[in-house]
């Protein structure tokens, strides 16, 4: 075959990363574009596969001959020969893949140096100790990569020399210490190897090449590319780079130097860089010697600083995007040795998207395609500054991202008294309950052991924007004892922690965090995302702060409110608690009556911040279980409870005893602790009381698959007059927000639906409290009424349920569950991490959206309703509805809007504008 | 419009059900095969329809003028006038709709009768009290159907006659006293209505008419029709057939009876039938006189006899079906007045089918669609006997059919001890567990107070055959107390109670039963199902034994048999527990070693017993927690032992000081009950750990929703070792059966499957330990690898499963759950009554497949499955696979087999054949 398997710096096509690599092709695209680039030249991944394919592994016929060839270039463009005793030519050999793997393949410097050329390398470079240290450098490394000598051997070596002179250090080494040491070297490579190190040149590059295609095919390499992922169709081979060398060490006329084009930290338009005057590559690596920075050198080498801006312009006039580059300075000319595109943080990304955009670098396209969305989480919730480094204590699941430091407090009512004090808090509970929730306002963040990402803690804390990590199961929590363990450490009530809600990590003592970043660049970028997006982006907000909140974040509506959070509140529980205990309809409606104000108030504070965007309020969802506190604490309560009213009857036998013997008051017992001590019999009693009818109905409200129970539209059914009551209190609410002239869309959405029955039956109560509504405020009401999509059945009844039902919701979470079997909360502490380890799934399906299954479900589903209803509104407002993956698929199966907690409003909104500008090379 | 109203019997077509009713249809049937029918006609539902519709229920133009015209034939069919002092006619008016509404439409008799007429008819029978009887009747019936005058009315008169002339009962009042009661009749007619009784015949028919059609409308009947689902596809409006009136009362010449064309107990082909000579159709309803055999006929009026034996020949002859007819012989006349097909039960209606095929009577497709497969279960179970009325005492879900009474016991230790001893005993639980499997064993029947028809002692129960009531909530069973109470009534240990699975009831004391009857008529109906079945019929056997009854109930081979039941056995169990309590792989290991060669012998009987039939094995699927008490269980039994533990250290301090006071050994405290006066403490203690370890594990186990956790394929790919015993349990007992030469047909199916890569997962320990067993025995083994569809997941996935898997089996019970999100306990338990109460749902999905939903889902997925393998085999197993409604979509949709308990599969058999037969009549 004719194959073309070499191509030189001079003729190589910068665009094809696959054949050239990542390197290559940039070395290719600097030399033609007039940068100074040493002399070199490319071997095709092409090549190594087929490389790679042969039995023996031999290089293909004719490949070293090419090279041969091209070596004769690299001569002409250096003025020196490979081989060459006087005027040695050396090169380094290097790998280089499509994509980017640091570290995972081989690299091999100095070729070239052998017992011939050592001398001609003295007389280059004057420098007899600097040419020893390189060739003793390349025999260990040349030795270790492409012979396979371990380092052990040379490192043995090595020691005994620097011990036998006494050197404390590498540089007390003199030159003839390192000719030892070299000498040595090459004794080892024949001892391990059974064969003398080679001397020959083109031997050596031969061997040199085979390494690099051999890396490719490492346990390494193999392990990095499934770790993160890279198939076939995005690299598939390495390419071998060689390269004339050039010498950043040889004077005070010469350095070496790392750049970003901007400043990489805060994405401002400036130099950025550190060099070292007289120093290799690795001197600014190893650390041995402090950089300077690259300001310096305009006063040091004010020439070659010019040099160095006019490199950093053209590459970025080049590339339209900011550049990493390398540069070595050899006696006062300057080399650019590599370029590639800069990783920054969020904070830089943002802003030098928007700059680049600004000066005309980019269009507003590429500006929002550069930014991957989920780095915005950085800027949006405080984060662990990570120059500081801290060993976790505990792993948990990352369930609300951020960051936060307090005195861990193991009760929630401790923790609102300390927290409202002005202390920071932690929560740190099992698990929590609805009746927490005072202390989730009072705490800075939330820590359980028990529950997953779905659990009451973490969604709470989602919803509110704090910090949380969930199910940290090493710590064991003794409420009682207020005090949790680790292992053999003591947690104790009031010791300092901090939770890393972004990465589940909990840490001991308080970690400096970094503040958000809601930057004029990032609302700037949002604003151009919108105005390219198809899908619009709605918040997941449930109280009037929630909503507030929403808007901040730039949500276009709320496409999930549920108004069962809002019973949570602490004045509002209490009566939520007394309509689940009402035995009859009746006392459940006075209790529901109570509730019917306090739920328009909140309605009408939700619609009005905000107006004039659509509200999408879901009816009540859970189990009715869910209020009341479970069984084990119920039972635990009433023990101590029974146990307490023995101690007061026992201290009151006493206390009459003694009375009646007119004893000495001093020999009174001490009273109770407090609260107890004022409290009679006749309290505990109806404490207990109370209690055990929690408890009754706490069993009778059983439930052997709770996300599968008793809840949704299913409650809204069995006890019509609680969806009575919210559907009057969204109505009313409403009525009076147009009284006011306020411009609003309320909506109202139906959970749990499987049939289209149950639509009917909710919508009848509806059209019935409707025209009460009108009648008694004297006006028209606007709204619409749609269901939740969280059952598989409804799916399959989408075109029935589209004849009663205005939009759709996909609940993904639940639908998720449903189409998989998985409940959640089990799957992911019992056998998601090994489904997804072992590759049976590849994704977390609860926080990425499984586009193959539960996709095509959805899919079906929107083609089915709009087949009934022309033009449908579809959103989805699981946990997916934020993640950048889920929402290309939304916006490929055409979905109007996503809704996602508010924190994730700014991802989504960009990753909606990214859905549309890819949306051609979208595949399932 | 010339639209037809009246059709008389002589023009009727009889086909037409849907215009003429099935009385009215029937009647001109049989007046146009020669039938002697009295003369008549019928006005048509239609007719019905269209008076119903006009705004103030006007009759339609020019139908009484016909009604008229027809009455003519009637009089001339007759000999007697219509409205005639002399030889008046009377007619009857009734209603007849398309469908049988026994009771819920109106009838008028001996219309015609008037204060000049009545002179007639006394000359006509010669009998002034009959004429006087009929009079009386027809103003009381009239009034009350026609006029709307409440029956109250009319007995105050009819007692207060009756009292003063000290008559006991009614044939003991005179004409004298008929007549007065007439009169006093007809004021009350005038007192209520404020109008005289109508005279006129004419105006009696027309009133007549409207009542009967207006009946159609009634609250009573629109009841009716929506109760048992009557839709106006089946029925729409009534009929109203006038015919004229004959008398079975008209001497020893007359007579009046009902027959049957066949014994409709037993399916005998004999004269079946009661009658009563000189009587009133009425009389031989009411009861007060004792009608004969029909066999005595032939010696009183053997002309007649024969007659009648011609009639039911013809009847026979001209319906292909058993008939239930009516006669009236007047003065010698035999007249034919009613016939429709006769309700029989099941064994009449097999018998009845075979032998009416084999008669010629009918084919082979007409007896078997004869009977409902439904009714086929009274053959299979012991029922109670109908004879035999008691009231229950409480109700729970009919859980597995048939009938038992036994003594109750409340734990299963106790119940094997004393079933064993030969005693009748009835296991009653709160629920039952796996551990309790020995007591079901030496039961007759099961009783819990919780869990629903797929709870465990539902599903075992069902697998045994054993009659089941499960979720009997009024029963609440107090197991430490060695009873249980129902509202006041206290059932105590030995008390005996009959349970029927059948419908759910629960009796004090012993009811008695009638026993199964599997007859040789239900053998050949059967044997001709299945040559005309597409459908194969599997039964769900999970044991040796069960597989043996499987082949009894004429099963094809075994469609489901789950590997966990074997686990349950006394014997197996404790192994079971090991290793789950296991902490290491090797402990696993160790204890599955154990049940190794336990399954294999299982296996291998069950493939034995099932050749050459197919066997197909699901691995383990039940989550690990199910083969462990419960937490309450544990904790119960623990505290009782450290009770008891506290208590035999006291006992042992108190000997102890005795011991050293050297007291009187009299005086020692009687030592504790057996068995614990043996035990140490060093015994307990060691149960203690034992249970205190079980309670720990239970914990770790835990899961939110069961039904959605850790279990199936999930448990098989995190515990691989578990799963790799079973296979190869199930390939070594192949291996043996081959060596022996018998030919078997193994299957091995993994549960819960999600995704393909857990296929490729298990199929890949399948192809490891298929190599070594074959190496091992020195043969090849042929067996198929499947996969269950029970995960909505899976139908998405249909086709990637498909290359992998060589048949589908719908798991439709778990499907079910999960399309609805319903778990089938909570469901049953909380909403689903209120559900198909409210016709929010017309069945309980978990019985019949739900078509719409789950159905909509596999037609997609056999569909999807086929697409990648042609030819795919594939079968439904849950529950519904039994059902006949299921049957039939299973059939619709092209599956290979259904698969359910053993007892249900004769039903299925029938059901499969039907579903085949009517294939073309098939609508979702």
């Amino acid at each position: 075959m004719s194959e073309k398997y070499i191509y030189s710096y001079h003729e190589g096509d910068g665009k094809n990363k696959h054949l050239l690599g990542g390197k290559g092709a940039n070395l290719c695209e600097m030399t033609q574009i007039g940068i100074n680039v040493p002399p070199g030249f490319v071997i095709t991944t092409a090549t190594c596969l087929t490389y790679l394919d042969t039995p023996n592994r031999t290089l293909p016929d004719g490949l070293m001959d090419d090279v041969k060839q091209e070596m004769q270039g690299v001569e002409k463009g250096t003025g020196k020969l490979f081989g060459d005793p006087n005027n040695p030519l050396l090169v380094s050999v290097r790998s280089g893949s499509a994509m980017s793997m640091p570290g995972m393949m081989d690299t091999i410097l100095n070729l070239g140096l052998n017992a011939e050329t050592l001398p001609g390398v003295i007389k280059q470079t004057g420098d007899e100790r600097f040419a020893y240290d390189s060739y003793r450098r390349f025999i260990q490394l040349f030795g270790k990569v492409a012979l396979g000598v371990a380092d052990e051997h040379f490192d043995k070596q090595f020691e005994t020399v620097k011990q036998r002179v006494g050197a404390q250090v590498d540089v007390d080494l003199s030159a003839e210490n390192l000719k030892e040491i070299s000498d040595l070297f090459l004794l080892v490579v024949k001892e391990q190897t059974g064969r003398p190190f080679p001397e020959k040149v083109y031997e050596q590059l031969e061997i040199a090449i085979k390494a690099v295609f051999n890396s490719w095919g490492g346990k390494r390499a193999v392990d990095y590319r499934r770790e993160f992922k890279i198939t076939p169709d995005m690299a598939n081979g390495t390419a071998v780079n060689v390269v004339a060398m050039v010498f950043g060490n040889m004077g005070n006329d010469s350095a070496t130097g790392v750049g970003f084009t901007r400043n990489p930290g805060t994405g401002e338009n400036e130099m950025y860089g550190e060099y070292l005057v007289n120093a290799q590559g690795e001197d600014v690596v190893a650390g041995t010697r402090t950089p300077k920075p690259v300001q310096e050198l305009e006063k040091e080498m004010p020439d070659l600083y010019k040099q160095l801006v006019d490199l950093r312009n053209k590459l970025e006039n080049h590339y339209h995007e900011v550049q990493d580059y390398e540069y070595t300075i050899e006696k006062g000319q300057l080399f650019c040795l590599q370029t590639r595109n800069g990783k920054m943080n969020a904070v830089g990304m943002v802003r030098s998207s928007v700059e680049m955009m600004n000066e005309g670098l980019i269009n507003k396209n590429q500006a929002l395609l550069r930014v991957n969305p989920e780095q915005l989480e950085q800027l949006l919730h405080p984060r662990l500054d990570p120059e500081h480094k801290a060993e976790a204590l505990a792993q948990g699941l990352p369930a609300s991202p951020g960051a936060a430091s307090g005195k861990c407090i193991f009760d929630a009512d401790r923790a609102e008294l300390i927290g409202r004090s002005g202390e920071k808090v932690i929560l740190v509970r099992e698990e929590t309950k609805p009746e927490d929730i005072h202390g989730f306002f009072a705490s800075q963040g939330i820590l359980t052991s028990r529950g997953g990402k779905t659990s009451h803690a973490a969604v709470v804390a989602r919803g509110m924007g704090k910090a949380c990590v969930a199910g940290a199961e090493g710590i064991k929590v003794d409420t009682r004892a207020r005090q949790a363990t680790i292992g053999d450490q003591v947690l104790h009530e009031g010791d300092v922690i901090t939770i890393d809600g972004s990465s589940g990590n909990v840490y001991i003592g308080e970690i400096p965090t970094l503040p958000p970043t809601f930057s004029k660049e990032l609302k700037t970028l949002l604003s151009w995302a919108d105005e390219v997006a198809q899908l619009k982006v709605m918040a997941n907000a449930d109280t009037p702060d929630a909503a507030e909140k929403a808007i901040e974040y730039g949500a276009m509506g709320i496409g999930l409110c549920r108004t069962e959070r809002m019973f949570n509140d602490v004045d509002r529980l209490p009566i939520v608690v007394e309509m689940i205990l009402s035995d009859t309809k009746e006392a459940r409606q006075t209790a529901l009556n109570k509730l019917l104000p306090i739920q328009r108030g909140d309605f009408k504070a939700v619609f009005k911040t905000m107006s004039p965007f659509p509200v999408t309020v879901r009816l009540l969802d859970p189990p009715l279980h869910e209020f009341l506190p479970s069984e084990m604490q119920l039972t635990d309560e009433l023990e101590n409870l029974r146990q307490l009213r023995g101690t007061i009857q026992g201290v009151a036998n006493v206390l009459n005893t003694l009375r009646v013997s007119q004893a000495n008051p001093n020999d009174l017992p001490t009273p109770l602790p407090a609260p107890f001590d004022e409290m009679g019999e006749e309290r505990i009693n109806e404490i207990i009381n109370k209690k055990e009818q929690m408890l009754r109905k706490v069993r009778e409200l059983y439930e052997v698959n709770p996300m599968l129970g008793h809840r949704g539209v299913r409650l809204g059914i069995t006890y019509p007059e609680i969806y009575a009551m919210q559907i009057r209190a969204i109505l009313e609410a409403s009525a009076e927000c147009v009284k006011e002239g306020i411009d609003i869309h309320p909506e109202i959405m139906v959970p749990q639906v499987t049939t289209a029955q149950e639509l009917k039956h909710v919508k009848k109560i509806v059209e019935t409290t409707q025209a009460e509504v009108e009648a008694a405020y004297g006006l028209k009401l606007k709204f619409e009424f749609g269901t939740m999509i969280e059952v598989v059945r409804a799916c399959m009844r989408a075109s029935h349920l589209a004849e009663i039902a205005e939009f759709f919701s996909f609940g993904t979470n639940d639908l998720s569950q449903a189409t998989f079997s998985f409940s959640r909360e089990d799957a992911e502490n019992k056998f998601l991490p090994l489904y997804n380890e072992t590759g049976i799934l590849h994704d977390n399906p609860f926080e990425v959206l499984d586009v193959k299954g539960v996709g095509q479900l959805m899919s079906m589903t929107v083609e089915w309703g709009r087949k009934s209803r022309a033009g449908l509104k579809v959103g989805i407002c699981g946990e997916q509805g934020g993640h950048p993956d889920s929402i290309r698929f939304c916006h490929h199966i055409d979905l109007d809007y996503v809704s996602c907690s508010a924190p994730r409003v700014p991802i989504a909104r960009l990753a909606a504008a990214q859905a549309k500008l890819l949306e051609d090379k979208y595949t399932v």
